[in-house]
């Protein structure tokens, strides 16, 4: 078999677990591990596998907390704390009934406020500014998105480029591309 | 309400149908047009909801084509159309038996075959090379990644930071954040 060689391949192998383990945050000091200034809100979010996916990717990305509004499902529920896979116990996480009082909480703790939408306005998310953070995104519904009054009440709106035919992506997919985006530009 | 005054949001509304389908491409013509020199071979995806995201994923980033490889279900299957809203459609996608088989078929066509994966010797997914491109991403079974014998005949491995506990996304996420970053760092 015909190789490149770009790359040392010698002995590559996956990381063991004990490997992982020894990188990464434990269940016990991430408790009170500093976590990165960056904040979800996921509004109407329907499906209870989104909502677990969206628990990972924030564990992932230590975002320092993950806002439940709307009908958004909040754990325990079973299929959220499957698809989780234990993040509903790692990543700070509340709920309100309304995304105009999450975005006030989030305000108030000094967070800028941007959903995660096509508009007329929006910038592209590879081009945050330092005075953007700490920084909250808002992702909403999987059909119809974040919705217009609560776009209204935002600082902003950021957009993934997109070249295809479809425009759109998973909900779950889309805040993990804005998330990693958010913690690769931190200032 | 008070309000930051870091972004103009007068009028902040959703693009709307046809304003996105102005600046998309269209079904009809993107059979023809130029895509990325990215491509994604998906080997031993279990859920067909993961497949179906996958599709709309390759759509949005223009991704050259889909390879799905070892027990990865193919369309037509009626999760994957559903979940992939006509990206099966847009996309242009191949399947083989064996990952080895694909992994030769994409070095014939001159593309660096790089596994997304956890391993010894994997870079840092925003570390790319200009001579990485044309590049060919394999992603691997969300509970197992990628096979050892598969890593073992790809170019390399790539990585995405991640800080938290669990140190895992789910495949659909992480491929959108893979892709997301081969577009972005396109030379």
């Amino acid at each position: 078999m015909h190789r490149q060689a770009k790359y040392d391949i010698r002995s590559v192998r996956k990381l063991t677990h004990s490997e992982l383990v020894q990188q990464r945050l434990t269940v016990t000091n991430v408790a009170t591990a500093p976590r990165h200034p960056i904040r979800l809100i996921a509004e109407d979010v329907r499906s209870l596998y989104n909502v677990g996916s969206l628990f990972r990717t924030a564990d992932s990305f230590l975002v320092d907390t993950l806002v439940l509004t709307g009908f958004t499902p909040t754990p325990p529920r079973k299929e959220i704390t499957k698809t989780a896979l234990g993040a509903t116990e790692t990543v700070p996480w509340t709920s309100f009934s309304t995304t105009a009082e999450a975005i006030e909480a989030q305000r108030r703790d000094g967070y800028t406020v941007l959903a995660l939408e096509l508009t007329t306005t929006a910038k592209q998310i590879d081009a945050m500014s330092t005075t953007d953070y700490p920084v909250c995104l808002v992702v909403g519904n999987e059909l119809t998105g974040v919705r217009p009054e609560t776009l209204a009440i935002c600082d902003g709106a950021v957009m993934i480029p997109m070249f295809g035919v479809k425009h759109s992506l998973n909900v779950a997919v889309a805040a993990g591309i804005a998330l990693y985006e958010l913690v690769r530009q931190l200032p």
